[in-house]
């Protein structure tokens, strides 16, 4: 490994950290709903004015690719950061606290976005030691369907790439810590809506109507049995119902009701199951209790597949390092949530893991009002990042 | 009204009350279940034999139909009593409890049989003062569908008949009261099943088979809101599960569950609204939790129809004879129970009614193991029903 | 019966009937939701404004109480109208259609307040003819809770009064009828809300929420059971979830949710019952998902009492009266809807009764967009209630 | 390794396979239920009678323990096989079908017996071979909580005992094949029953009664939320009602109803938590339809743990070994059903392991009346176990 280059890469990254943190704080400021960040893209766009690179704007969206061409033979490593930010007002206090009202980076996409700026301007200032290409890929929308990863996908932002690689920090892991996991390791997710059709009429005279939100509520309750019985338990899947807009007024009875619900799953056998069993029961219901039911469902993020070879290349990366901030490296098994980096894993043999950035006095989960991270955390994500990149682009 | 024909009939009554207590005791001792009434039905074949009557037997099953001919033209009335038993273990502690383990006079069958025993011997003897002719109709299996007097009328039982009249003697009602309703009086019935077909197996691995207790079970809470919501407040209707046969081990999943339920309905409406909502939530169930369906329905007792001129003349009758026990005689309103004297009601211009007979020391309800009533009360029977006769057989 | 009085009373009443349209088409394209009836009480006080009465405005809210005394001894007798409008938007293309949008007379009140106003003024011309005095109720908010009508009482408004007496019209009931009902007439009503304190979260991770919305809907399905097991089948209750408050995000589990309902029953047992049952349900949701349960529950507008000897006067005054468009007066039953003027019923002996207004190309349910009624179903209502009134100031 | 020791046992093994089959299907004609194996337990004593072993009959039940001294110091090894059958009604037509109605040996436990049997016979003549002490348990009532293994460790089995190893055999799995899980293997268990007390009474008078039909319904529904909403989609938890005994008569109110639940969990903190909720969720639907709750719950089997090293020592024994017959050697991963080998594992470093016996005409699952294994599947058991125990006996 090329411990030299290496070196002067962590000393600049630990130079130029205020930069970094510069960064962070101003996108923290002006967060951009997903789909939205217009301006935040063009601060992207701003930073690489003038620098050595090839760069794509509104790619597939607001997205940034950004080249880096040694202009040697080599692979073509793709590191990934996503930008938007989350429908939550905010609640932290802080003085670079979101200035647009009940938009908020409750997740650390600014931290992910700061950390490569800086990573990429200084391997751009090295690239004449390595080889191959660096494509700096700035995503946008990767909070909400269909996701930004998809549209720059289909945009073309994979072309030449053979592997990508992508960190997400992580508010309830101890600051030292790097984490792993190989195989599946983020849920699917599937979106839906079932719509019951009764019909309204006077609270008291109930034969004349078909309460909706009695069909709606034997539908929520019917739906638990999907988890309960008709997965293996051994098998991880979730079905939440998010939302039952039922709203009315006391005396009348609701003439329709529109329930939309969340699925997980860490495997593609259990999200088609769920999938079945949500059209089954939703269908049954309504024929149960006589209301008409359009049902919309939709297959957003897949499974995250972590390469193993790839995930390999990571953990030896980091180890081979020895970046004085990383305490311990292990393998952190499968995680919750969805992410539309799932997609880039899908087209190319790719790695997504995971940095510890527990701030103490801010102990809050990702979309918390309160969320926020150790800034220094951004330092871990650029040299474990470094490493990767460096590794991948000097060895063979 | 023929006042002194009256009085002698009276007078008759009271001095053969004894021999009327001791039908009764007789026939509570030997209680036979519905449809297995055979000593019963020997016993009054055999009180009827020698006598001046045409005795038909084993009409429609152990029936019997006694005509007392006055060879004056007139009218046909017939007066009905029943006289099965109830799968009921006794818990009575009487002297003349039922010798048989398990079956039980407890709905006072036993009482109505008797009065009309005694009724029908005087009305023989009195039949020169009457005109047109009475059918003393003794009938078996009142207690389980499809009912005795289904089986009887098919069987010729009201050939000839104009109109009947039936009494119930009630043990929450107190002693010297009559009641009578108007119109829809007693409810209709029907008794379905539904099977629920899933796939036995492991505890463990419920992905593998499909629980039938979860199907059934949801089934039932379903089952609520045909009352809750498709009934007008204003109809009376039950819906009652009465078994769910869904015992089994604990740790393997059921294959196959059958409900069983009963349906009350005091009109016919609201009879047809219960079996499609019953036809279209088990169906809908079914196919909510892909088990399959079996269901079985069947109308049983038709709602009870009391005439409103037959019901007047049973009121006036009672007033005008000036009866000393009786000192009420009022609308009781409609009654949950059904009862298959509405068949007749249904072929002829009818009226059924109550006779108190609550007995101080034995206030359980009907059905009870500890179920009994005043014995004196069957003398009001015999004398209300006399009353009825004697008008009829000699007004116009 | 003072039959030359009343005669010239429906003369003028038929030669002042196009002033009575026009009385009502003003209120009607003037409609004000309850409690905001501030013009149309002005426009009541004008009109009475001059006029030899005793007028008092701003009775418990927008009410008006106008007084007509004979000066003569006698009873006091109130007539009763109210005047309020519904929160829907009107679509009866009708040229004096509501001009206050989302406002709508789809009651009928605007035609009673009318018939009163015209019928008080032709009463006040012939007062020297009867004795006693009348009291003319000009109700505000008869839909809404508290409703009005406890509001003027609680002002005073029955003061001296001796009986009330109110008419609602009837679209669905054919022109020429007129109905009443003894007894226990309209339903009683309460309304509740029950909120569900779970905890929001992520919808990957349910285990470390608590969905409210599955405690809710369980709340719902467990409701159902009031009225299909804890009620006898001969009462009549109803219980309707009319607002379920879960509209959230897909993938967060729902912190909070409200529903809301509403209750009727016909007797004061039966609200009894179902209030316990509400309570006891709610409470044992809450314990079973482990949520907090909040219960907010209000007895609003009492069971509609007719007093009988009331109600025979309305019916003895109406038949005597031969009113030539009445073609049949009748038992009408029980009505399902509740009404406000059960106060003055609960306050003093009394009795309300219906008059059809059927309009062949309107067919359209009381509250529906586009109610509307026969407007010279007006003029039955004030002949009616005249009778009412001639026969209860003149008779002893 | 001592292969030439291991080569004179394989040898044994394949001479005497006869013996071992003839062993194996005269437990299986003669299966006897768990906790009634008597005849079973005397076939074994009966074996070891006269031969140079300690033996213990009657050992906590059924069970016996048998002790091979080598009389030279060194650990002692325990090994396990149980021998009882169960309640299933045999359908496979083999000629050594079980002879005793109703109980059948449908899980491979008679092969467990008869290859350890062999296996001892073999090691016991080897003795000298070998270093330290065996102990051969053969074990009672493994189907049935409480357990054999219980009541055996109780009874002293394990009493200088170091480490124990047991084998099952698997009908799905490929004849060749042998498959091993480290730490939590199969499934801890809890059984539990509810009994909801309601109230009697005839089906036409639901609000006379409390339906416990409806209750332990609802409670069937309201369970399903466990799985689905309380558990971590990481973990492992399954709660079955296996059974539902609510059969009684279509038309009468059931008066109390109990169900019986299986719980599984591949952790004690999701045992506990099934626990909780199942206890929360019996009393809230207990409160919330006013019935008496009566719960019992019993904590029965364990999770099984395989302890690391010893699960080491069983996979170097096997690969060492070079056992013709095995092909392939293999994580399987976490298993469903549940296994009271855990009490053992409890106590000491144990393992326990799995040798495939798919017999391909009968390709039924255990438990399945048509069950059936490769009897040669049993020369594989016998050879990996005694290459566990040669190695464990003659290595440091």
């Amino acid at each position: 490994m090329e411990k030299n280059l290496l070196k002067e890469i962590f000393e600049e990254i630990d130079k130029r950290q205020d930069e970094m943190v510069e960064h962070r704080r101003h996108i923290h400021k002006n967060a951009e709903l997903s789909f939205e960040e217009k301006e935040t893209a063009e601060y992207l766009a701003d930073y690489y004015k003038g620098k050595d690179v090839e760069v794509t704007t509104n790619m597939g969206g607001y997205g940034l690719r950004i080249v880096i061409d040694t202009k040697k033979p080599g692979k073509t490593i793709a590191l990934r950061a996503d930008f938007d930010a989350l429908p939550i007002k905010e609640e932290t206090g802080l003085p670079f606290a979101s200035k647009n009202e009940g938009v908020m980076h409750a997740c650390g996409h600014d931290a992910h976005t700061a950390y490569l700026m800086l990573l990429a301007d200084i391997l751009l200032e090295k690239k004449d030691k390595l080889r191959g290409k660096m494509v700096i890929i700035h995503q946008h929308a990767e909070e909400a369907p269909p996701g930004g990863a998809k549209q720059m996908i289909d945009a073309g932002v994979l072309n030449g790439v053979d592997n990508v690689f992508g960190i997400h920090v992580m508010s309830a892991m101890p600051f030292g810590t790097v984490q792993y996991h190989k195989g599946n390791t983020q849920t699917g997710r599937a979106k839906f809506s079932v719509k019951f059709q009764g019909v309204g009429g006077h609270g008291s005279m109930p034969h004349l109507s078909n309460d909706a939100i009695v069909a709606a509520s034997y539908f929520v309750t019917a739906v638990q049995t999907i988890v309960s019985r008709r997965l293996s338990p051994f098998e991880n899947g979730v079905v939440t119902i998010g939302s039952f807009a039922g709203e009315g007024t006391f005396n009348i009875i609701k003439d329709s009701v529109t329930v939309i619900g969340d699925v997980r799953a860490m495997s593609d056998h259990t999200k088609e199951v769920i999938e079945t069993e949500i059209k089954r029961i939703a269908k049954g219901i309504g024929d149960t209790f006589n209301t008409g039911v359009e049902i919309n469902y939709t297959n957003d993020y897949p499974v995250l597949y972590n390469d193993p070879e790839m995930t390999d290349l990571v953990v030896e990366a980091i180890k081979e390092a020895e970046i004085p901030e990383v305490k311990e490296i292990s393998d952190g098994g499968e995680q919750p949530p969805s992410e539309d980096f799932s997609y880039y894993a899908k087209e190319r043999p790719s790695c997504f893991f995971y940095v510890g950035a527990h701030k103490e006095d801010a102990p809050y989960p990702h979309h918390h009002p309160k969320f926020d991270i150790r800034e220094d955390a951004m330092i871990i994500c650029a040299k474990t990042m470094a490493a990767v990149a460096v590794k991948y682009l000097t060895e063979d």
